[in-house]
């Protein structure tokens, strides 16, 4: 056993002091956000009416690399961070590979996943505003959870609309929200002018994430002193999300460790964007190169089956448009899918990187990466949630390439979080109930016909 | 601020090599366990028909302080340990007081609790004895979530017997032993003769712990290769929970701190056990003082409340007889406690400190529990498990008396796990439907008049 411990714990004055901005170091940027109604660029002054106004700042900033985080985030912060990178030598043994397996595990709070990292930040900015609370969507819970917490630390009021699917298989996060003092309504509800009418338009629909974000902007938008916050997809969560790669970074760093692969999965590419832009910087700048691997469900494969065109944020199509790898807004996630990463589109930053080709993607079927995680739960002793399992299910595979090929490559993967509110999909995956599912060519041609015309 | 960081984390280095044996440094000695068909000591022989050898000998060992960890269960540990030890500053600030408040949180681990302690150690021994499986009971599901992964690690057969109060509760713990390869029965059930007979005797019964023990012994001793393993009470337990208190006075050490008040949650008093022994070996020895707390639900106050008397440990009269602090093993708890800690007994030694005057007990009502564990979970980012959440409780209780004072006590409690799978208790807490048992000193009287004739 080599001398590398099992959990690489950075010392409290290691937390990274800026957030890294890979927007900055990009020659090519993001496409510009558009506003809805005239199609041109967004100004801050616009996005302050949706967001509080340094998160507006922020969500436009493609110049700073860094961006110094807040005394007061970064004292939050210490409450669960620096968080371990483990190196998985269970998993290792399990799988007789030679690769090195890392991974980032971002659960070890009560949110229970990296959420929480851009939570703390928008409520902090949101209470600087002098707000009243925030609005936001939910689709796992996760987000939801996350910044309930945040908003209970900042004494913000904090209203959550969770996708239906989600609010009925996952009755205890709503709880864990609630006992953080939030309020949670199921979406689409009739409490919005645009959640009544998804219900018209789609009776006894799932809900889904888009849902979710039309019904938060609209509540969040009609209220003083409120604005709308949201957990991925936007550059400023991703800002946010940062810490994550730069500690992995700083870890790795530390016991002179070079990362061959890199894997996170993907939904809005929140996680997954803040795991590698610190090694993506590197990249840019020419310093180093990675293999980087965006894990999606072969259910919702915006990256891999998609289209890069400006598209709604939201199914209500109140959000500004953004270019992205998109399904088309108005793609409905099938509720067979158990895990979050239900969501048509893909951060800006993201599908930038992916169209110039600096990350590859791969879609995933569900009951694979159950097995990745009973396996996974079983030998490291962490029950994952689904969506981190999809990168554990690529890491897996990564591994048993290099034990055919014998190759000694250190693979790093980002946990994201824990499962223990998903035990309904685990019951599904050990009754031998669940299934895959795959949208057909019809079904995404349907509904990226609808794409707009920008 | 002080130099003292969020988080003490031990190197891995600094993992305990042996456990401490408390009842070593024991000048009397707990009574010894009774044969209750001999009503003499029981033999080690005795005892192996139950557990595994080498735990037998473990449990009537007086005489060894230090026994050395097995260094493939060193390794396991190296999962998930050393845990860290958490300065409360959050909480400290909310509360306002001079104490510099301490937790050992033992609840970064899938099981969710520090029951993997003793769970990974009981079954190595019993894979090194050549066994095909155990058997268990398990009462909030922490026990037989942590034998399940130990159980899958050491690929053992693991069969759950599941109160049934909390079987209905909480159907995802079921699943995530499920996930781990286990059995799960709820307990009463038909599949024993003491099932049987005690669903014959209550009908409608929610189960205890105590019937649980009585037929999972049952099952184990009637099955070729299995054996009985049990997460609380014994002496081997506690042996093995010691590495919480030798990692905790340990990262005190380090930093020069000496703690003042130390405060642990008892139900059968496996944590409290090994939280408090090398800090009461050293009380024991002479060497230093501690004002030590045990906390117990108002709705099952075996310390508070309970006789110091042999009785049986389980409610179907199989076990070997313990003296301990008991309500009588014919107690039934009441379902409307949420949470763990449901034991009409205590551990052996744990009763005869307490009966020695080497600690005090405190008996705290539920609904006062659950806002200790609201406050805590919105400034300390844990959502604790209600058991967990008896000790908080009281932490903040004795914080709250150094406001008063000024003083500047160094405060170190257990918090042994989290409470993911608690939701319905919280859910009932944040709808106002919680309301607090105590039992009838005629209640207690009537099941105390049935202890055995020693």
């Amino acid at each position: 056993m080599s001398n590398i411990p099992y959990k690489i714990y950075l010392e409290e004055n290691e937390l990274p002091k800026d957030w890294y901005n890979v927007r900055a170091d990009m020659k090519k940027k993001p496409a510009p956000i558009l506003n809805p109604a005239t199609l041109k660029p967004v100004t801050v002054d616009e996005l302050s009416h949706i967001f509080c106004h340094e998160l507006a700042l922020q969500e436009l900033n493609d110049t700073d690399a860094y961006i110094p985080i807040p005394d007061e985030i970064r004292e939050f912060y210490k409450m669960y961070r620096p968080s371990p990178l483990v190196r998985a030598y269970f998993l290792e043994k399990k799988l007789g590979t030679p690769a090195h397996i890392y991974y980032k595990f971002e659960g070890n709070n009560t949110s229970g996943s990296h959420k929480l990292n851009s939570a703390i930040a928008q409520a902090y900015y949101a209470k600087k505003q002098g707000l009243k609370g925030v609005t936001t969507e939910t689709g796992a819970g996760q987000w939801g959870t996350a910044l309930s917490m945040a908003c209970a630390y900042f004494d913000l009021a904090c209203h959550v609309y969770m996708v239906k699917v989600s609010y009925e298989q996952k009755p205890f996060r709503r709880e864990v929200m609630r006992t953080f003092g939030a309020s949670v309504t199921p979406s689409p509800s009739m409490d919005t002018e645009i959640g009544r009418k998804i219900n018209a338009e789609f009776p006894g629909t799932n809900g889904s994430l888009g849902c979710a974000i039309s019904e938060a902007v609209e509540a969040a938008t009609s209220k003083e002193g409120y604005r709308y916050v949201l957990g991925s997809v936007l550059s400023q969560v991703l800002l946010h999300q940062s810490v994550i790669g730069l500690e992995t970074k700083a870890a790795l760093d530390k016991y002179g460790i070079k990362a061959d692969t890199i894997i996170g999965c993907a939904g809005g590419g929140s996680n997954l964007g803040g795991l590698i832009s610190p090694f993506v910087g590197e990249m840019l700048r020419g310093e180093a190169d990675y293999d980087i691997i965006a894990v999606e469900p072969a259910s919702c494969p915006s990256l891999t089956r998609g289209k890069y065109a400006y598209d709604f944020c939201d199914t209500g199509k109140v959000c500004p448009l953004a270019k992205m790898y998109t399904l088309g807004s108005g793609f409905m996630p099938s509720a067979n899918h158990a895990g979050g990463l239900r969501y048509h589109g893909m951060s800006s930053v993201v599908s930038e990187l992916y169209d110039q080709g600096l990350l590859s993607a791969r879609a995933v079927e569900q009951t694979s990466v159950f097995e990745a995680a009973e396996m996974f739960s079983r030998v490291e002793g962490i029950l994952p949630a689904p969506e981190s399992s999809h990168a554990i299910r690529v890491a897996i595979d990564e591994a048993l390439k290099c034990k055919e090929t014998g190759e000694e490559k250190n693979i790093v993967f980002g946990l994201t979080g824990t499962g223990y509110f998903d035990m309904v999909a685990y019951q599904k995956f050990n009754d031998g109930d669940m299934s895959d599912y795959i949208p057909s060519d019809a079904e995404l041609e349907k509904s990226l016909s609808q794409l707009p015309q920008v």
